[in-house]
């Protein structure tokens, strides 16, 4: 049997049981017609992942009890992704490949020149879970709600290092910044057409913001994000 | 008027007369309403960017004039990227960023655990085309034809450098090859599952091929893709 695995919204410890929504019922009993004494592999975000045993299925709920847990949890480090919307198959992108690489927060913004207003929360948190779930994570980025740039940035921790994509630095010699070891960070990627000069303007002036170069071909919005995270990640995070 | 960008397999320089094949035609001139006047930028793979004007706007056909250079030629490192086909919609995906982030040769290649046995190579190829179009590139990247990886690494170029995403290296500390500038390289991105152990034993065994860690969250072959060519392009291509 392939490997089920399921993200639930409860504690994790050997001997927990653990009830299941509509949703979860349907789709291990429906979709993948689990029975009582079949196992799935759960994890919470913050204890590991956890294999456990089916002990109640119905068609409107059921109950899983945790065995053992079968593997560690593995948290990213402290990055954030800040993102401006883009049309919904790349948002969507964006969200999945953030959730695979590793971030632990997804903040869309609305910067000048981004064309949506709203974003469906909800359901781009549902991606994430699915991300998680498909690439055998244990941790979930939580979705954040869309928020200005400009409110962001007048409120921003000043210890939170930013990394963002300077598109007039193409041919630049720029070395990757470096930090001291555990400093939280966010890397802020702009939508198609890139920051408006004011925004360019006010993030240069932040001591914490580090401009990079992603090369001399444009990138679209969505490979940028995957391509400045995968450079945080190895130069900054957990890759080394 | 948005900036119309087309690629043309044609000779471009001062003067040239450009003919237009029907679907180009009925782009320009059906779909995007252009006349004889209007300009375009046209770029073959090899000379730089062209703006061109309309001279003849037809149903079938029509041609266009070349005036002026408007950005020089920008052609990747000598970078492949080979991969084993996945589901079509990621599939599509590797090929698009592959054109945007920079590379030569795209090559699809069947490994032990690949599913598919025939790509659409003419597809995959106007995908590319596309690609480039879209972002304001100037070279596209060659789609070859579905080789099997064995046979591949039979004729392979002793001075080709191959780096390939080993799996089972979570976790290890690896520092990124080097290189002379100049030397050929490929990327091997495996499918879902990865390569096989004969796969990776064969790999480790050529001298000329180097393993990279892409951290220790699972990636899905087409993040795997991307991310490789990412740090390939920072470290040893024209990112830098």
């Amino acid at each position: 049997m392939a490997n089920i695995r399921l993200f639930v919204d409860h504690a994790l410890a050997a001997g927990q049981l653990i009830p299941l929504t509509r949703e979860q019922a349907h789709y291990l009993f429906s979709v993948m017609r689990l029975g009582v004494g079949d196992t799935v592999t759960v994890f919470n975000g913050s204890d590991g992942a956890w294999s456990c045993a089916v002990v109640e299925a119905g068609k409107k709920g059921g109950s899983l009890m945790a065995e053992a847990q079968s593997a560690p949890q593995v948290t990213p480090p402290d990055v954030a992704l800040y993102f401006a919307p883009i049309k919904k198959a790349r948002t969507d992108f964006i969200v999945e490949k953030a959730a695979e690489l590793g971030v632990r927060q997804i903040c869309p913004m609305q910067t000048d020149f981004t064309n949506s207003e709203r974003i469906r929360q909800d359901r781009l948190q549902a991606h994430a879970v699915e991300a998680a779930e498909q690439c055998g994570g244990t941790y979930v980025p939580e979705v954040m709600a869309l928020q200005k740039m400009s409110t962001l940035l007048n409120g921003w921790d000043a210890a939170r290092q930013i990394l963002f994509c300077d598109e007039t630095l193409v041919d630049a010699q720029k070395a990757f910044p470096t930090a001291t070891q555990g400093q939280p960070w966010a890397i802020f990627i702009g939508p198609e057409g890139g920051f408006s000069e004011a925004e360019r303007d006010r993030l240069r002036a932040l001591p914490q913001a580090h401009p990079v170069s992603l090369g001399p071909r444009v990138l679209r919005a969505d490979t940028a994000a995957v391509a400045a995270l995968t450079l945080w990640q190895h130069h900054l995070g957990d890759w080394q």
